[in-house]
């Protein structure tokens, strides 16, 4: 790995961060306007019903009501990523209690709930659907016609590796396991929010709270029949997006609004909204079947996962396309099969959340390797050194590994919780408090999966030697500018704080594709770094004129331009730059990249569809109350292998971040749901983890490698630091009490059941006598 | 020329040309902010003196008094663009009225003004001089110790062609004159203004009108010592600049007061302070020598000019440079000699007026080329005809001229008022109202003078064949932004309506050295269309894969691209957009341009100062009150090569305006000023001229001549539009009543006074008997 970086490497904090933490920064919702009309949305009164009529003349009679919108209104009324199956306001039919029917805008906000109950709807119900397994049978409901695939299977992804049946075949031992997990909301503290203000001349601006502004204006103006020449998409400061901000929602209202009254106007999601109307994360069913020999070598792994997409596909072929390529886990398995389908229902709609399919299936693998490892009496620290990925590992798609430090994450992580003592903390036999020890392992991918994402940037040296960062990527709160600012500091010499960023605007800056699919210090720093990168080349001709050599022999350092080995013979950017600009050079480059990505083969997933991967491994110490089922997690070790880490510090409080998300995912973030119906759409009923949640020991470790597609060796890091913390806390449960918890959250109750179901009542050394609770 | 553009030299009109005609358009003082303070500037209480003491404690004191700053509050106290000789705050010695002694900011403009009072100020009193010649003999008042050239002379320019001497010798004729030109004001209808405000993370905005925000910025930076990275600039809508608006004036209190407060600051100049503290346009005295043969032929021209800098140099280095290279006008002449003197005085200060020194000696040159031809008995346009430049004549330092359409501009405008029967016009001889015609003729560079003065630009095609243009070029009013897409729109095939500009923002654009000397459609346009080549080329490359042909058999239409010569074989632009996109492909490219020039040598004044030059022919017909001297331009035709007119309707509208100006300076705008302190600093006792002055016909025609170095062949318009009004009025009112007007403005009581010294009291045909009357 190449040494010696100027501003790689190094922990800069953000300009930003007092303000953000004195709680100063500015939302779309601290936005000032004059006569701005407040948005309200009216949802569809059952899971599944026709619709026969819609009177609004009541409602938009009513003194302050500026008019209301029904499907007839929208110019394109159909949204989706990989299906355009999703309308913007229903019109013959809704499919679920989140669809929208009729918008409305007023004065007040009052005034716009009043208009809503004013609006008649008649319905023809419809029989419903809850359940994708019974979704797919013979005689269900249909809920979209003409799929090519079985009933309301919307999608189905195969990954085919080797020859599962002769691996099962040839294996000693084979271990079959079924997994679930629940629906969860992204948690976001600021709700979906949007202002539209017409401009003199014909522009339409749009503040948002989106992290995929450049897609997002594509979106809106395919939905409004507009040019983008006539949108501007101002991304402001985001109160957390996890994958929930990536979609139009209540947008196209604001601007047909804004364009029809030319008053601003205002939509902002309720919370209770947040939870039936917006995207939430999908449940899957898995289940795993493993073929492994005696030595612990896995042959052959099969899955199958059934998520349960809701009415539409939103982001559900993509995130299960995610979680079907890494159902296996970050193991070297010779035969793959994996089948994957996303269903219709009557529930809520799913989307992107952090994690995307991954998460899911991180909790299923992990779960499903350790009851593989206690099925041959084999430690599963050991199971998973034999079978971990390696550098030069080809992987399910058929794709090589450039870098793999998954060993070294695996044995921190377990050096971190005491793995080699783990049988001497559990406690006294029969105790009450019984303490274990859990590992979970994880691979993620970088990027869309198989879709060219690119990510654009300009860079410009100004006359003082100072700089600017035009970059399209958002920093929705991750500290992504500060990470880009320093590619850009790296191939220039420049200072981060001396380089001014320009961010994620469609009108002001190159397009990107988004902070999403932790693609942004890779891919947008490699756009970075290629502007970079003959602005570099710029600045070493001026200087090699200057100091009256040639550019080879130069080396840019902190602020200046050197010779090469001979000290003192150097010049200041400062004058390197007064130099160019009096020569009437402005020092400017544009740059871009996209990963060289192929689509997968449909019958085999073979194809390129990432560019590199990063891996973890998260280690936990419960403490579990072996009367009540009550557990508290005292240690989270989370070593995380992301390339080159080129912001330590923001690499840090990324994976703090991730953990503590993944401990809410893991032990209490749940949504219920009965008959399509969200029965705890609020925070009182839906617990989000707060900081006194987090581990008493909260360790974060950084596993460096070098990633060649990456600048500077960096891979990322994001939503990776989610992944591993469930599985690594239900599989320390396990050790601590003997309990095997496959559903999640792990609850006291289910700790409890499983509890019930074991013979003795003692935890389990291993190899110890499981129960599965689920 | 080539012909057959897509969208250059097509009549397209403003986005924002309604909401500017309705007034609707935001400015600087629209701007609101909370906690806003305001600030007054206090000026010297004498032209020359030296200040013993300054005391701000009582104005300190006052409640609502935010601060005072005096000359130690700034960092580096001194600006200046050739010479570094004026104080930002002066600290031992004030040089004339208008200089800055202390600002204030308060809560109220109120309280500001009362603090004023406050600050006591003790001088000595030193000796002063008012008369630039005066001040360069022994004795004078010394304004600036150690220049190198004599007592009082800022700078002295000198241009050398040919052999002056011997061509006076050859000559068959002789003859000089003397001229003089006035103090004018720019008279711009929004005074200078800047509001400064500090943002979290310590960067300072500063919204202003402004001609120039990237080099107002370096400016502001160095004065303040503060990085260009903590600095953006954001010129706001100007209201008028005209050259005016190119200093930093009181932007550096406005910052120094927000640094300090952390509150939004505003400082207005006064109309008086725009009088008396901003600068002014020099006033010229210029002698005429031309020799002359009995055919026309001019063989030499000596010129003599000495400009009142007022106390310090400003631009008067620069615009003095650009009045020594085109004092002779624009005429093939063999020997050229020129001395231009720019003087210190206790005077008000000078600097950029649109025009910049040109517009002083077109004023001479004309009225003296009329006085040889005269001498000779020769028709004017005639004398012109046998004299004016053509194209490939090389000019006064050295540079051959690619592209002169001065014969075409002189025909047409001549005939434009009857030339031919200009002496049946005139009226009863003995009449009271007497008719007639002058012409006058004119040449202009166009950029800064020998200084590379770079302009850069990016451009973007969106996904759906939109685009985006990112200029420097600060639109003041004068339509630069709608020229400039045109162009990008040349390239790309993008319809301009589709092109969002967005312009000139030091943090948000690419560089530019600002909306002066007329270098915008130039410079900026080559930039522009740099950038645009390099899209054109992207897009070429994907309609080719699209098309399956090669990028050579494409060409680019309105919104597609097609094969040449295969009528129904094209994609639209929005075809090869997506088609790049989904390929990771963004479409974008920088571009920048900066003219290839050499200094004028100190000597000779050879070099290359410029890339091209503009021409330009004016004819007037006036009606004159022979019995109170009060006369009227009832027609004038402004006839102006300006290469390709990207768009002829902006460049009517700059021609239209800008000749108005020239009304203006011609017979009505004058600042008086006794011992340096204004008499008139107002619009009541200084009158601009309102839409009832324009002539009742107002004739715009354009020459379009092709320059090899200019985006299109085109050149440009602006300044150019203002100078030949002047002279071409003067020698009208010669035509109609026999007074030689050599002083500017032209005026009823000179025009008495000269009748006064007319032998004949009736009008003069050519050749008449004229008199001069300065």
């Amino acid at each position: 790995m190449p040494m010696g970086y100027l501003f790689v490497g190094k922990r800069f904090t953000r300009p930003d961060a007092a303000v953000s933490a004195a709680g100063e920064a500015e939302y779309v919702d601290d936005l000032r306007f004059d006569r701005l009309l407040h948005g309200k949305v009216l949802r569809a009164a059952h899971p599944h019903a026709r619709i026969i009529r819609i009177d609004t003349h009541r409602a938009e009679s009513l003194p302050g009501v500026a008019g209301v919108l029904t499907h007839k209104d929208i110019p394109h009324n159909v949204c989706g990523f990989t299906f355009l199956d999703q309308p913007i306001l229903a019109s013959d039919r809704v499919r679920h209690l989140g669809d929208a029917v009729a918008a409305v805008a007023a004065d007040h906000p009052e005034i716009a709930e009043e208009a809503l109950r004013l609006i008649q709807v008649e319905y023809e119900v419809l029989p419903a659907v809850f359940d994708p397994e019974e979704a797919m049978r013979p005689g269900a409901p249909i809920l979209h016609e003409g799929h090519r695939w079985d009933r309301n299977v919307c999608f189905h992804r195969k990954i085919r590796l080797g020859d599962a049946a002769s691996g099962f075949d040839e294996s000693d031992v084979r271990v079959e396991g079924d997994y679930s997990t629940q629906w969860n909301e992204h948690g976001a503290i600021e709700p979906h929010i949007c202002a539209a203000q017409p401009e003199p001349g014909g522009k339409l601006i749009i503040w948002a709270s989106t992290q995929r502004p450049f897609l997002w204006r594509s979106d809106l103006c395919r939905v409004l029949d507009l040019p983008m020449s006539r949108v501007r998409v101002i991304p402001a400061r985001c109160g957390g997006g996890f994958g929930g901000k990536h979609e139009i929602v209540v947008e196209p209202f604001a601007a047909l609004f804004a364009l029809r009254t030319g008053r601003p106007v205002k939509f902002r999601y309720t919370r209770e909204e947040e939870f039936i109307a917006s995207t939430i994360r999908h449940p899957y069913r898995i289940h795993y079947k493993t073929g492994v020999r005696r030595d612990g070598r896995i042959l052959a792994r099969q899955v199958r996962i059934v998520s349960d997409s809701g009415p539409y596909c939103s982001w559900g072929e993509s995130a299960l396309t995610k979680a079907a390529i890494h159902a296996v886990g970050p193991y070297r398995i010779p035969s793959v099969h994996v089948d994957a389908l996303l269903v219709y229902t009557n529930n809520p709609l799913t989307g992107a959340v952090r994690g995307f399919g991954v998460t899911q299936v991180s909790f299923a693998h992990e779960v499903h390797t350790e009851e593989v490892a206690q099925e041959l009496g084999m430690d599963p620290l050991e199971f998973r050194r034999v079978n971990a990925l390696r550098t030069g590992d080809v992987y399910t798609t058929g794709m090589r590994l450039e870098s793999v430090g998954l060993l070294d994450a695996l044995e921190r992580a377990a050096a971190a919780v005491g793995w080699d003592n783990r049988n001497g903390i559990q406690g006294p036999a029969g105790g009450r408090l019984r303490r274990g020890v859990g590992l979970a392992a994880m691979i993620y991918p970088v990027g869309f999966t198989s879709f060219p994402n690119p990510s654009a940037a300009f860079l410009r040296v100004n006359e003082d030697g100072t700089g600017t960062l035009w970059t399209g990527c958002a920093d929705t709160g991750q500290g992504a500018h500060r990470v880009l600012t320093q590619i850009a500091a790296e191939e220039t010499g420049i200072h981060p704080d001396h380089i001014t960023v320009i961010g994620a605007d469609t009108d002001l800056t190159p397009f990107d594709c988004g902070a999403v699919a932790s693609r942004t210090t890779h891919i947008g720093g490699n756009a970075v770094k290629a502007a970079g990168r003959r602005v570099r080349e710029q600045l070493l001709a001026a200087a090699a004129a200057l100091l009256e050599t040639s550019p080879e022999d130069l080396a840019i350092g902190q602020g200046l331009v050197a010779v090469a080995g001979s000290p003192g013979r150097s010049v200041t950017l400062r004058e390197v730059a007064a130099f160019s600009y009096k020569r009437g050079l402005t020092i400017q480059a544009e740059g871009a990249y996209s990963p060289d990505l192929t689509p997968l083969d449909e019958e085999t997933g073979e194809g390129r569809p990432y560019d590199c991967w990063v891996f973890a491994a998260h280690a936990a110490e419960v403490e579990v109350d072996a009367e009540t089922g009550e557990f508290r997690v005292l240690k989270l070790a989370c070593v995380h292998d992301v390339g080159t880490a080129v912001n330590p510090l923001e690499v840090e409080g990324q994976i703090q971040g991730g953990s503590v998300q993944g401990i809410g995912y893991g032990m209490m973030e749940e949504i219920f749901c009965r008959e399509g119906r969200v029965e705890n759409p609020h925070f009182e009923g839906y617990l989000l983890p707060t900081s006194l949640d987090a581990p008493e020991t909260h360790q974060t470790e950084i596993v460096e490698t070098f990633e060649p597609s990456g600048p500077y060796g960096a891979k990322g890091v994001a939503e990776p630091a989610l992944n591993p913390t469930a599985p690594a806390i239900c599989n320390a449960i396990f050790h601590a009490i003997g309990v095997r918890l496959t559903d999640l959250p792990a609850t006291p109750e289910k700790i409890l059941a499983g509890r019930a179901q074991t013979a003795s009542a003692s935890g389990t050394a291993w190899p110890g006598s499981p129960q599965r609770s689920s």
